[in-house]
């Protein structure tokens, strides 16, 4: 069983996506397996065929972050945006999805890039009051809404763009500048 | 202009929804006025008749709170669910509401009541990233989502009957009950 992801169902999972039909190793572990709210949550991502657009506040799960760089890796294209201020807490997976080659934009704001959201294909939301943090997974009472809705999605995938432009780095002003 | 409202335009709304009809003191100062996304959020609420469930993290919007507690003096049942770890931070509204009579309930964990979601009349669910704290509203970046959908409000609905249930202080345990 792999330590950092800890439960035998992602890594069949990621095994799966990432080679279709490929035999998995069973596994007699007693940690659950099955049909939890993040087996569920990965299931989705794992959809993605031509892109994942993520809006986090805060990412410290080492599974989704699995998740995301698999994603990556097979083709899709991932654009991630995130709150300054917490992608350099202690724990955070922005670091390691950069050095995998995954595009991140951050603010610049004394205030919260406070939104948690995904947009699958540009044709699934997913979106709630979970940030994508072990804590939050595993201790907090959270939701999570699933909408397919076109409307929803759009209202989500515009505010995506107006980020992703506003936080270009291009656009970033530094100290000196600001002098 | 009341200092702790310090809109001119939510003064409109709560003296409207007060007293129906009434006629509104002409207002001069150069605050913002209409259609913002705070008050199309406080609108929302007061269209509450019967109901009005509230599940929210942390709670510290002056405006909201005068908003539930207009509710909660028209007669609409209010019941509202927090974090037993923000319910006491700094500027929190929750001693206010609990004082002014609202039925207030809160978790026993180590770990976060992170929901930040209302449903008025048991028919329109309003979630999203917002806590309801001045911070959130005035500097970060979040989303509110207004659902009529049936399916999506019945969700909520009973999660927010099984938190209120679990949260019962009959059911609290002391520290004394765990020795």
């Amino acid at each position: 069983m792999d330590p950092v992801l800890g439960h035998c169902w992602l890594q069949a999972l990621l095994a799966e996506a990432a080679e279709p039909g490929a035999p998995t190793r069973p596994c007699s572990c007693p940690l659950p397996s099955g049909d939890t709210a993040l087996s569920r949550l990965v299931r989705r991502l794992l959809s993605a065929r031509r892109s994942l657009d993520l809006c986090l506040f805060s990412f410290s799960s080492p599974q989704l972050a699995r998740a995301v760089q698999l994603l990556h890796r097979r083709g899709v294209r991932v654009r991630l945006v995130t709150d300054a201020q917490y992608m350099g807490l202690h724990g955070s997976q922005i670091g390691r999805l950069r050095h995998a080659g995954i595009q991140v934009r951050h603010d610049q704001h004394s205030g919260y890039m406070h939104h948690k959201f995904a947009i699958v294909d540009r044709r699934m939301l997913i979106t709630g009051s979970l940030n994508w943090t072990t804590q939050a997974i595993q201790n907090n009472r959270e939701n999570v809404l699933v909408v397919e809705d076109a409307d929803y999605v759009k209202a989500f995938q515009d505010e995506f763009e107006r980020i992703w432009e506003e936080y270009n780095p291009a656009n970033y002003s530094f100290l000196s500048e600001r002098q």
